[in-house]
Protein backbone atom coordinates (compact mmCIF):
# COMPACT_ATOMS: atom_id res chain seq x y z
CA UNK A 1 0.00 0.00 0.00
CA UNK A 2 1.40 3.69 -0.98
CA UNK A 3 0.08 6.42 0.75
CA UNK A 4 0.70 10.29 -0.86
CA UNK A 5 -0.69 13.39 0.23
CA UNK A 6 -1.34 16.71 -1.44
CA UNK A 7 -1.05 19.91 0.47
CA UNK A 8 -4.16 21.59 -1.09
CA UNK A 9 -6.41 20.19 -4.17
CA UNK A 10 -4.80 22.27 -7.16
CA UNK A 11 -1.94 20.41 -8.78
CA UNK A 12 -4.53 17.07 -8.37
CA UNK A 13 -5.94 15.53 -11.87
CA UNK A 14 -8.22 12.34 -12.01
CA UNK A 15 -5.03 10.53 -13.05
CA UNK A 16 -3.75 10.64 -9.60
CA UNK A 17 -6.99 9.45 -7.78
CA UNK A 18 -7.53 6.43 -10.35
CA UNK A 19 -8.36 3.40 -8.23
CA UNK A 20 -7.09 5.11 -4.99
CA UNK A 21 -8.89 5.86 -1.39
CA UNK A 22 -9.57 9.59 -1.65
CA UNK A 23 -9.46 11.27 1.95
CA UNK A 24 -10.28 14.54 1.86
CA UNK A 25 -9.25 16.99 4.91
CA UNK A 26 -10.79 20.19 6.01
CA UNK A 27 -10.51 20.38 9.32
CA UNK A 28 -11.23 23.97 9.83
CA UNK A 29 -13.69 23.34 9.85
CA UNK A 30 -16.10 21.61 6.90
CA UNK A 31 -14.81 18.10 7.29
CA UNK A 32 -15.11 18.03 11.25
CA UNK A 33 -18.97 20.11 10.43
CA UNK A 34 -20.00 17.02 8.07
CA UNK A 35 -18.34 14.43 10.56
CA UNK A 36 -20.07 15.74 13.55
CA UNK A 37 -23.70 16.24 11.22
CA UNK A 38 -23.41 12.52 10.23
CA UNK A 39 -22.83 11.52 13.44
CA UNK A 40 -25.70 13.23 15.15
CA UNK A 41 -28.33 11.79 12.45
CA UNK A 42 -28.25 14.34 9.61
CA UNK A 43 -29.76 11.89 6.47
CA UNK A 44 -26.79 13.58 4.62
CA UNK A 45 -24.84 16.17 3.05
CA UNK A 46 -24.48 17.91 -0.30
CA UNK A 47 -21.23 19.93 -0.84
CA UNK A 48 -22.00 22.13 -3.50
CA UNK A 49 -19.37 25.42 -4.70
CA UNK A 50 -20.92 28.09 -4.58
CA UNK A 51 -23.72 30.15 -2.29
CA UNK A 52 -26.32 30.30 -5.94
CA UNK A 53 -26.27 26.67 -6.28
CA UNK A 54 -27.24 25.61 -2.78
CA UNK A 55 -30.14 27.70 -2.99
CA UNK A 56 -31.00 26.60 -6.42
CA UNK A 57 -30.81 22.81 -5.02
CA UNK A 58 -32.73 23.72 -2.33
CA UNK A 59 -36.04 24.30 -4.34
CA UNK A 60 -36.36 20.59 -4.56
CA UNK A 61 -36.62 19.84 -1.30
CA UNK A 62 -39.43 19.87 0.97
CA UNK A 63 -39.00 23.24 3.51
CA UNK A 64 -38.69 20.68 6.83
CA UNK A 65 -36.28 18.08 5.26
CA UNK A 66 -33.47 20.44 4.59
CA UNK A 67 -31.08 22.53 6.00
CA UNK A 68 -29.02 25.44 4.30
CA UNK A 69 -25.42 25.64 5.58
CA UNK A 70 -21.79 26.76 5.34
CA UNK A 71 -19.57 29.69 5.26
CA UNK A 72 -17.89 32.46 3.01
CA UNK A 73 -14.84 34.32 4.59
CA UNK A 74 -15.57 32.39 7.49
CA UNK A 75 -18.81 33.57 8.50
CA UNK A 76 -22.38 32.51 8.31
CA UNK A 77 -24.14 33.42 4.53
CA UNK A 78 -27.15 35.38 4.78
CA UNK A 79 -30.38 33.47 4.85
CA UNK A 80 -29.04 30.09 5.78
CA UNK A 81 -29.90 27.96 8.38
CA UNK A 82 -26.58 26.89 9.77
CA UNK A 83 -22.72 28.60 9.61
CA UNK A 84 -19.90 26.31 9.21
CA UNK A 85 -19.61 25.67 13.18
CA UNK A 86 -19.78 22.04 13.99
CA UNK A 87 -21.37 23.14 17.46
CA UNK A 88 -24.56 23.95 15.69
CA UNK A 89 -24.87 20.68 14.36
CA UNK A 90 -26.80 19.36 17.06
CA UNK A 91 -29.38 16.37 17.08
CA UNK A 92 -32.54 18.34 17.71
CA UNK A 93 -31.26 20.01 14.71
CA UNK A 94 -29.71 17.93 12.01
CA UNK A 95 -31.47 14.52 12.70
CA UNK A 96 -33.11 13.03 9.58
CA UNK A 97 -32.18 16.32 7.66
CA UNK A 98 -30.37 16.87 3.95
CA UNK A 99 -27.40 19.62 4.68
CA UNK A 100 -26.57 21.57 1.60
CA UNK A 101 -23.38 22.64 2.32
CA UNK A 102 -20.97 24.88 0.65
CA UNK A 103 -17.92 26.30 2.33
CA UNK A 104 -14.98 28.24 0.35
CA UNK A 105 -12.31 25.23 1.00
CA UNK A 106 -13.28 22.23 2.23
CA UNK A 107 -16.43 22.08 -0.59
CA UNK A 108 -14.20 22.64 -3.22
CA UNK A 109 -11.49 20.22 -2.99
CA UNK A 110 -14.86 17.51 -2.28
CA UNK A 111 -15.70 18.65 -5.84
CA UNK A 112 -12.00 18.16 -7.37
CA UNK A 113 -11.94 14.69 -6.34
CA UNK A 114 -15.92 13.77 -6.28
CA UNK A 115 -15.10 11.69 -9.58
CA UNK A 116 -12.52 9.11 -7.77
CA UNK A 117 -14.00 6.01 -6.57
CA UNK A 118 -13.72 6.03 -3.21
CA UNK A 119 -13.87 9.39 -1.77
CA UNK A 120 -13.89 9.31 2.06
CA UNK A 121 -14.06 12.45 4.62
CA UNK A 122 -11.39 12.91 7.53
CA UNK A 123 -10.65 14.88 10.45
CA UNK A 124 -9.07 15.01 13.98
CA UNK A 125 -12.55 14.42 15.35
CA UNK A 126 -12.13 10.56 13.23
CA UNK A 127 -8.70 9.74 12.99
CA UNK A 128 -8.89 6.17 13.97
CA UNK A 129 -11.89 5.53 11.81
CA UNK A 130 -9.75 6.44 8.94
CA UNK A 131 -7.05 4.60 9.70
CA UNK A 132 -8.88 1.86 10.03
CA UNK A 133 -11.26 1.97 7.10
CA UNK A 134 -7.69 2.91 5.00
CA UNK A 135 -6.11 -0.43 6.44
CA UNK A 136 -9.07 -2.43 5.55
CA UNK A 137 -9.46 -1.38 2.11
CA UNK A 138 -5.72 -1.78 1.45
CA UNK A 139 -5.58 -0.03 -1.33
CA UNK A 140 -3.08 2.89 -2.60
CA UNK A 141 -4.74 5.95 -0.90
CA UNK A 142 -4.34 9.92 -1.60
CA UNK A 143 -4.85 12.54 1.41
CA UNK A 144 -6.02 15.13 -0.24
CA UNK A 145 -5.70 18.93 2.13
CA UNK A 146 -8.04 21.28 1.59
CA UNK A 147 -5.40 23.45 2.64
CA UNK A 148 -6.30 27.45 3.42
CA UNK A 149 -6.78 29.88 0.64
CA UNK A 150 -4.89 27.65 -2.00
CA UNK A 151 -1.84 27.16 0.41
CA UNK A 152 -0.61 24.50 2.77
CA UNK A 153 -2.21 24.59 5.77
CA UNK A 154 -1.23 23.61 9.51
CA UNK A 155 -4.45 22.26 10.76
CA UNK A 156 -4.78 20.12 7.53
CA UNK A 157 -1.59 18.04 7.56
CA UNK A 158 -0.98 17.74 10.88
CA UNK A 159 -4.28 16.05 10.85
CA UNK A 160 -2.37 13.96 7.73
CA UNK A 161 0.06 13.35 10.61
CA UNK A 162 -2.64 11.97 12.52
CA UNK A 163 -3.84 9.49 10.32
CA UNK A 164 -0.44 8.51 9.14
CA UNK A 165 0.51 7.98 13.19
CA UNK A 166 -2.85 5.50 13.45
CA UNK A 167 -2.13 3.52 9.86
CA UNK A 168 0.92 2.81 11.08
CA UNK A 169 -0.17 0.90 13.87
CA UNK A 170 -2.67 -1.13 11.83
CA UNK A 171 -0.81 -1.99 8.67
CA UNK A 172 2.74 -1.75 6.73
CA UNK A 173 3.10 0.78 3.95
CA UNK A 174 5.23 3.07 1.87
CA UNK A 175 4.59 6.63 1.49
CA UNK A 176 5.75 9.96 -0.46
CA UNK A 177 7.55 12.82 1.23
CA UNK A 178 4.97 15.06 2.55
CA UNK A 179 3.29 12.14 4.15
CA UNK A 180 6.09 11.39 6.15
CA UNK A 181 6.80 14.78 6.81
CA UNK A 182 2.86 15.46 8.20
CA UNK A 183 3.87 12.87 10.40
CA UNK A 184 6.86 13.92 11.90
CA UNK A 185 5.33 17.46 12.49
CA UNK A 186 2.42 15.84 14.11
CA UNK A 187 4.26 13.54 16.53
CA UNK A 188 5.84 16.17 19.04
CA UNK A 189 2.98 17.47 19.08
CA UNK A 190 0.61 14.30 19.40
CA UNK A 191 -0.67 14.86 23.13
CA UNK A 192 -1.13 18.60 22.53
CA UNK A 193 -1.59 19.30 19.00
CA UNK A 194 -2.54 23.40 19.82
CA UNK A 195 0.53 23.35 20.47
CA UNK A 196 1.81 23.42 16.92
CA UNK A 197 -1.52 24.33 15.19
CA UNK A 198 -1.34 28.20 17.05
CA UNK A 199 1.25 28.76 14.30
CA UNK A 200 -1.11 28.71 11.62
CA UNK A 201 -2.86 31.28 9.96
CA UNK A 202 -6.13 29.13 9.09
CA UNK A 203 -6.52 28.81 13.40
CA UNK A 204 -5.38 31.99 14.05
CA UNK A 205 -7.77 33.77 11.95
CA UNK A 206 -10.53 31.51 13.51
CA UNK A 207 -9.26 32.93 17.48
CA UNK A 208 -9.78 36.60 15.99
CA UNK A 209 -13.10 35.87 14.96
CA UNK A 210 -13.85 34.40 18.10
CA UNK A 211 -14.28 30.94 17.28
CA UNK A 212 -12.38 29.89 20.26
CA UNK A 213 -14.58 26.59 20.91
CA UNK A 214 -14.95 25.65 17.39
CA UNK A 215 -11.42 24.81 17.87
CA UNK A 216 -11.39 22.88 21.07
CA UNK A 217 -14.04 20.97 19.24
CA UNK A 218 -12.46 20.02 15.27
CA UNK A 219 -8.78 19.50 17.90
CA UNK A 220 -10.65 16.81 19.57
CA UNK A 221 -8.83 13.74 18.38
CA UNK A 222 -11.07 10.59 18.08
CA UNK A 223 -14.68 11.76 18.78
CA UNK A 224 -16.69 9.74 16.19
CA UNK A 225 -16.11 6.61 15.18
CA UNK A 226 -17.56 7.67 11.89
CA UNK A 227 -16.42 7.52 8.29
CA UNK A 228 -18.20 10.07 6.02
CA UNK A 229 -18.15 8.71 2.29
CA UNK A 230 -19.05 10.96 -1.09
CA UNK A 231 -20.44 9.07 -3.21
CA UNK A 232 -22.79 10.26 -6.61
CA UNK A 233 -22.21 13.76 -5.07
CA UNK A 234 -23.67 13.21 -1.52
CA UNK A 235 -21.83 12.02 1.81
CA UNK A 236 -23.17 9.79 3.96
CA UNK A 237 -21.59 7.61 6.68
CA UNK A 238 -19.96 4.72 4.85
CA UNK A 239 -22.33 1.88 5.82
CA UNK A 240 -24.84 4.27 4.99
CA UNK A 241 -23.88 3.46 1.18
CA UNK B 1 8.75 41.48 6.23
CA UNK B 2 6.90 38.20 4.98
CA UNK B 3 8.58 35.16 4.19
CA UNK B 4 6.22 32.65 1.88
CA UNK B 5 7.90 28.91 0.87
CA UNK B 6 6.51 26.82 -2.10
CA UNK B 7 7.14 23.07 -1.88
CA UNK B 8 7.45 23.29 -5.68
CA UNK B 9 7.32 25.86 -8.57
CA UNK B 10 3.84 23.81 -10.29
CA UNK B 11 1.59 26.71 -9.04
CA UNK B 12 3.42 30.13 -8.77
CA UNK B 13 2.85 32.64 -11.78
CA UNK B 14 4.35 35.84 -11.70
CA UNK B 15 2.01 37.49 -9.26
CA UNK B 16 3.24 35.71 -6.78
CA UNK B 17 6.78 36.77 -7.28
CA UNK B 18 6.56 40.66 -7.84
CA UNK B 19 8.96 42.74 -6.09
CA UNK B 20 10.24 39.82 -3.84
CA UNK B 21 13.32 38.61 -3.46
CA UNK B 22 13.18 34.88 -4.85
CA UNK B 23 14.98 31.94 -3.42
CA UNK B 24 15.36 29.02 -5.69
CA UNK B 25 16.32 25.76 -3.60
CA UNK B 26 17.20 22.30 -4.98
CA UNK B 27 19.83 21.09 -2.28
CA UNK B 28 19.90 17.69 -4.14
CA UNK B 29 21.91 18.73 -6.39
CA UNK B 30 21.27 21.59 -8.56
CA UNK B 31 21.68 24.79 -6.20
CA UNK B 32 24.42 22.77 -4.34
CA UNK B 33 26.35 22.58 -8.02
CA UNK B 34 25.91 25.98 -9.16
CA UNK B 35 27.09 27.59 -5.72
CA UNK B 36 30.10 25.02 -5.93
CA UNK B 37 31.10 25.68 -9.60
CA UNK B 38 30.59 29.74 -8.41
CA UNK B 39 32.74 29.17 -5.09
CA UNK B 40 35.18 27.01 -7.25
CA UNK B 41 35.64 29.85 -9.80
CA UNK B 42 33.44 29.36 -12.97
CA UNK B 43 32.65 33.23 -14.83
CA UNK B 44 29.03 31.73 -14.57
CA UNK B 45 26.30 29.53 -14.91
CA UNK B 46 23.34 29.73 -17.86
CA UNK B 47 20.51 27.26 -16.91
CA UNK B 48 18.59 25.79 -19.61
CA UNK B 49 15.70 23.61 -19.44
CA UNK B 50 16.56 21.22 -22.29
CA UNK B 51 19.45 18.93 -23.45
CA UNK B 52 19.23 20.61 -27.04
CA UNK B 53 18.80 24.14 -25.84
CA UNK B 54 22.09 23.53 -24.23
CA UNK B 55 24.04 21.88 -27.11
CA UNK B 56 22.61 24.94 -29.08
CA UNK B 57 23.54 27.51 -26.75
CA UNK B 58 26.91 26.32 -26.48
CA UNK B 59 27.76 26.66 -30.06
CA UNK B 60 28.00 30.40 -29.53
CA UNK B 61 31.33 30.26 -27.48
CA UNK B 62 34.63 29.20 -28.23
CA UNK B 63 35.60 25.33 -27.05
CA UNK B 64 37.97 26.11 -24.04
CA UNK B 65 35.14 28.58 -22.42
CA UNK B 66 32.36 26.39 -21.57
CA UNK B 67 31.42 23.59 -19.97
CA UNK B 68 28.24 21.61 -20.85
CA UNK B 69 26.78 20.33 -17.51
CA UNK B 70 23.49 18.38 -16.01
CA UNK B 71 21.57 15.30 -15.57
CA UNK B 72 18.68 13.44 -16.78
CA UNK B 73 17.37 10.88 -14.43
CA UNK B 74 20.42 11.64 -12.32
CA UNK B 75 22.78 10.69 -14.12
CA UNK B 76 25.62 12.28 -16.99
CA UNK B 77 24.18 13.07 -19.93
CA UNK B 78 25.85 11.76 -23.26
CA UNK B 79 28.43 13.95 -24.66
CA UNK B 80 28.58 16.61 -21.59
CA UNK B 81 31.77 17.51 -20.17
CA UNK B 82 30.21 17.31 -16.20
CA UNK B 83 27.02 15.81 -14.32
CA UNK B 84 25.05 16.89 -11.77
CA UNK B 85 27.68 15.81 -9.29
CA UNK B 86 28.87 19.15 -7.20
CA UNK B 87 32.43 16.99 -6.72
CA UNK B 88 33.14 17.56 -10.15
CA UNK B 89 33.33 21.18 -10.26
CA UNK B 90 36.74 21.47 -8.90
CA UNK B 91 38.41 24.71 -9.71
CA UNK B 92 41.05 23.13 -11.86
CA UNK B 93 37.87 22.33 -14.24
CA UNK B 94 35.79 25.08 -13.97
CA UNK B 95 38.07 27.79 -13.35
CA UNK B 96 37.02 31.08 -15.50
CA UNK B 97 34.23 28.77 -17.48
CA UNK B 98 30.79 29.64 -18.49
CA UNK B 99 28.82 26.81 -17.35
CA UNK B 100 25.69 25.48 -19.68
CA UNK B 101 23.62 23.71 -16.84
CA UNK B 102 20.50 21.67 -17.85
CA UNK B 103 18.99 19.27 -14.94
CA UNK B 104 15.23 18.05 -14.29
CA UNK B 105 14.00 20.13 -11.35
CA UNK B 106 16.28 22.57 -10.27
CA UNK B 107 17.02 24.77 -14.01
CA UNK B 108 13.17 24.36 -14.55
CA UNK B 109 12.45 25.73 -11.47
CA UNK B 110 14.78 29.09 -11.91
CA UNK B 111 13.44 29.17 -15.72
CA UNK B 112 9.82 29.27 -13.82
CA UNK B 113 11.06 32.22 -11.84
CA UNK B 114 13.07 34.30 -14.27
CA UNK B 115 10.87 37.24 -14.34
CA UNK B 116 11.33 37.31 -11.05
CA UNK B 117 13.43 41.11 -10.32
CA UNK B 118 15.25 39.23 -8.10
CA UNK B 119 16.36 35.38 -7.80
CA UNK B 120 18.80 34.04 -5.51
CA UNK B 121 19.70 30.43 -5.50
CA UNK B 122 19.90 28.41 -1.91
CA UNK B 123 21.56 25.27 -0.65
CA UNK B 124 22.81 24.11 2.45
CA UNK B 125 26.28 24.83 1.58
CA UNK B 126 24.86 28.83 1.93
CA UNK B 127 22.40 28.98 4.09
CA UNK B 128 23.92 32.04 6.36
CA UNK B 129 24.74 34.01 2.88
CA UNK B 130 21.29 33.72 1.97
CA UNK B 131 19.66 34.58 5.37
CA UNK B 132 22.12 37.55 5.24
CA UNK B 133 21.14 38.99 1.83
CA UNK B 134 17.92 38.85 2.41
CA UNK B 135 17.88 40.26 5.88
CA UNK B 136 19.81 43.06 4.18
CA UNK B 137 17.05 43.36 1.42
CA UNK B 138 14.66 43.34 3.76
CA UNK B 139 12.03 42.58 1.15
CA UNK B 140 9.42 40.18 1.11
CA UNK B 141 10.58 36.72 0.35
CA UNK B 142 9.53 34.20 -1.35
CA UNK B 143 11.23 30.70 -1.42
CA UNK B 144 10.71 28.05 -4.32
CA UNK B 145 11.47 24.59 -3.66
CA UNK B 146 12.35 22.66 -6.77
CA UNK B 147 10.85 19.35 -5.24
CA UNK B 148 11.11 15.97 -6.66
CA UNK B 149 9.15 14.78 -9.69
CA UNK B 150 6.55 18.00 -9.36
CA UNK B 151 5.96 16.64 -5.11
CA UNK B 152 7.41 18.47 -1.84
CA UNK B 153 10.63 17.27 -1.43
CA UNK B 154 12.54 16.82 2.53
CA UNK B 155 15.91 17.93 0.85
CA UNK B 156 14.45 20.90 -0.09
CA UNK B 157 11.76 21.89 2.77
CA UNK B 158 14.76 21.63 5.74
CA UNK B 159 17.20 23.82 3.48
CA UNK B 160 13.95 26.31 3.72
CA UNK B 161 13.39 25.35 7.67
CA UNK B 162 17.49 25.95 8.02
CA UNK B 163 17.44 29.54 6.20
CA UNK B 164 14.08 29.97 8.80
CA UNK B 165 16.16 29.77 11.41
CA UNK B 166 19.54 31.62 10.94
CA UNK B 167 16.79 34.17 9.27
CA UNK B 168 15.37 34.20 12.91
CA UNK B 169 18.47 34.87 14.55
CA UNK B 170 19.11 37.96 11.78
CA UNK B 171 15.46 39.72 12.02
CA UNK B 172 12.01 39.55 12.61
CA UNK B 173 9.73 38.40 10.13
CA UNK B 174 6.26 37.24 9.82
CA UNK B 175 5.57 34.07 7.26
CA UNK B 176 3.25 31.33 5.91
CA UNK B 177 2.63 27.88 7.23
CA UNK B 178 4.89 26.12 5.24
CA UNK B 179 7.64 28.54 6.27
CA UNK B 180 7.15 27.56 9.73
CA UNK B 181 6.83 23.79 8.77
CA UNK B 182 9.57 24.10 7.33
CA UNK B 183 11.64 25.14 10.53
CA UNK B 184 9.75 22.55 12.95
CA UNK B 185 10.70 19.95 10.45
CA UNK B 186 14.57 21.02 10.35
CA UNK B 187 15.06 22.32 13.82
CA UNK B 188 15.37 18.99 16.07
CA UNK B 189 17.51 17.65 13.46
CA UNK B 190 19.52 20.72 12.89
CA UNK B 191 22.84 18.55 14.11
CA UNK B 192 22.04 15.80 12.00
CA UNK B 193 20.11 16.62 8.57
CA UNK B 194 20.56 13.29 7.46
CA UNK B 195 18.75 11.28 10.12
CA UNK B 196 15.89 13.32 8.55
CA UNK B 197 16.68 13.55 4.89
CA UNK B 198 16.69 10.10 4.83
CA UNK B 199 13.03 9.51 4.98
CA UNK B 200 13.20 11.56 1.69
CA UNK B 201 12.45 9.30 -1.41
CA UNK B 202 15.56 11.89 -3.57
CA UNK B 203 17.83 10.59 -1.02
CA UNK B 204 17.09 7.25 -1.29
CA UNK B 205 16.96 7.05 -5.23
CA UNK B 206 20.59 9.17 -4.91
CA UNK B 207 21.55 6.36 -2.99
CA UNK B 208 20.66 3.96 -4.62
CA UNK B 209 23.19 5.42 -7.77
CA UNK B 210 26.03 5.34 -5.69
CA UNK B 211 26.50 8.77 -4.86
CA UNK B 212 26.50 8.63 -1.24
CA UNK B 213 29.53 11.26 -1.33
CA UNK B 214 27.53 13.79 -3.37
CA UNK B 215 24.95 13.25 -0.63
CA UNK B 216 27.12 13.80 1.98
CA UNK B 217 28.59 17.21 0.22
CA UNK B 218 25.07 18.77 -0.19
CA UNK B 219 24.07 18.44 3.10
CA UNK B 220 27.05 20.49 4.75
CA UNK B 221 25.64 23.37 6.32
CA UNK B 222 27.67 26.99 5.67
CA UNK B 223 30.90 25.78 3.65
CA UNK B 224 30.76 28.80 0.93
CA UNK B 225 29.91 32.04 2.11
CA UNK B 226 28.57 33.29 -1.50
CA UNK B 227 24.97 33.96 -2.95
CA UNK B 228 24.52 33.26 -6.45
CA UNK B 229 22.31 35.38 -8.34
CA UNK B 230 20.34 35.02 -11.07
CA UNK B 231 19.95 38.08 -13.78
CA UNK B 232 19.03 37.66 -17.64
CA UNK B 233 19.23 34.36 -17.84
CA UNK B 234 22.75 34.02 -16.37
CA UNK B 235 23.85 32.70 -12.69
CA UNK B 236 26.82 34.36 -11.33
CA UNK B 237 27.92 35.70 -7.45
CA UNK B 238 25.84 38.33 -6.39
CA UNK B 239 28.81 40.25 -5.92
CA UNK B 240 29.71 40.42 -9.94
CA UNK B 241 26.07 41.95 -10.89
Amino acid sequence: MFLQTYETYNSINDRDLKEKNVVVIDTLRATSVITTALFNGAKEVIPVSEVEEAIELSKNFDRDTFLLAGERNSQKIEGFDLSNSPLEYVPEKVKGKTIIFTTTNGTRALKKVASAEEVILGCLLNVSAVARYISKSNKDTVIVCAGTEGKFSFDDILTAGAIYEKLKSLTDFESDDLSKASYFLYKPYENNLYDIMKYGYHLRRLEELGYTEDIKFCLTVDKFDIVPKLKNGIVRTSQDF
